[in-house]
């Protein structure tokens, strides 16, 4: 059993990219069980239904109306509560017979899940027996179009990754759909190739910027933290099958080369 | 005239900061002319007055009740529509005659203030004429207790740091008075020296992570975005001098070795 978490700032796709793996398992790979988790105690649609769902036990929306708090507030006190439910959560992941992949929505927010206590505790405590967990992690391509904001989301999601330290993570540049192919270009370049992306940076006006570019470029990719990011698009189903394919490497072992 | 962004994580110690600083100033700096601005949309209740308040413009309850949107998708769009308010918010501050300091409080969750596009284009657009401004970031110190938990707020700062390329950057380390003596020591002997930092997280599992610590480590302190980590108790009051001459320093051009 593999729990992959997944994980990316607001709007980055995470839910459509849920549905799109869940619809490409059932069109190509059958055989293969996908359970799918909602750790969103706020949101109010999704365009998939999870078999699991946090909000069963616990609502932004009922957290609000009990205790008086405003928005902000109940999403920290809803997304810390969800602690209090994880023996159910284990509960309800068992009566699916060992499952193969679980597939699991995280907070909207995802400062909530990932720099809160919570987070890393519920990854804890599912992470019972012989299970294998990993983080997907989301890089949203619009974000990225610009090197600050490249190196910005870069330096979350390596933050991510020394939070859940234990974990695996799949890079995964999306909503590919939506940037020019010259920018998805320049990006993955950036990815290669740290002076590329320091030239990128060289409008910007502190030369010790460019120089930290440099440096943390050659840091990040001398670790493979950013060597298989895959550009994806869930809204049109491309480059599912990668995705697919990174996942069965967690699954075999054969985890990515930031370990 | 200097505006100052306070940005951290939701409950990292933003909005007690700018109580103290702004006690701190008219105890002992009464020549000082400060003002506060609330940019979050989404609280109910603050520890101080601000001067300028957002909600008097937009609310994340207004927008829940007119749009039907969930809490999570409302404080999103509540953040985004900030931004058809900064002319607003300019009339407001030109009410004041030229006030030496501005500290704006920002949303609760960092997120969505950092790493969508509003925040960068209130901070650009609020720059106008002689202004200067910086940004005072908030490590929250009982997050900071474990290697690993410090340098993921440390990965953030810097995340924060190239999303608003051009402004300074102050960092602090908030509620000091809640931890151990002997942790607050270790946090900054790690700030100092990368191989205390990597020591410390030797006993997790992966070696390349500790690998990474070294050279992340080493790459942040040759630029000086950790070197200046000031550890405050804004509840108590204690280092408020200290970080007022930090602001003094930008107001003075004597940035940080960030740059």
């Amino acid at each position: 059993m593999l729990i992959q978490y997944i994980i990316g700032p607001a709007g980055s796709g995470k839910t459509t990219l849920i549905k799109s793996l869940v619809e490409y398992l059932q069109e190509y790979n059958q055989e293969i069980s996908v359970v799918t988790i909602n750790l969103d105690p706020g949101c109010r649609t999704l365009p998939y239904t999870p078999d699991i769902d946090i909000q069963d036990y616990v609502t932004v929306d009922a957290v609000m109306e009990k205790t008086g708090l405003g928005p902000n507030g109940a999403m920290i006190a809803a997304t810390d509560l969800m602690v209090n439910y994880v023996e159910d959560l284990k509960y309800e992941i068992n009566q699916y017979n060992d499952p193969e992949i679980i597939l699991v929505d995280t907070p909207g927010q995802m400062e909530l899940f990932s720099f809160r206590n919570s987070g890393p505790m519920i990854a804890n405590a599912l992470g019972f027996g012989s299970v294998k967990r990993g983080i997907i992690f989301t890089y949203d391509s619009t974000m990225c179009i610009h090197p600050n904001g490249f190196i910005s989301t870069l330096l979350l999601a390596a933050s991510v990754q020394f939070r859940f330290a234990n974990l695996s993570q799949i890079n995964l540049l999306t909503k590919k759909d939506l940037i020019h192919k010259e920018k998805l270009e320049n990006i993955l370049k950036w990815v290669d190739d740290e002076y590329e992306l320091a030239s990128a940076t060289e409008n910007l006006e502190h030369g010790m910027l460019r120089e930290l570019t440099l440096s943390l470029g050659r840091t990040f990719r001398e670790f493979g933290a950013i060597s298989e990011l895959l550009p994806i698009s869930a809204k049109y189903g491309e480059g599912i099958e990668d995705v697919w394919g990174a996942i069965q490497r967690v699954v075999n072992d054969d985890t990515s080369p930031y370990y």
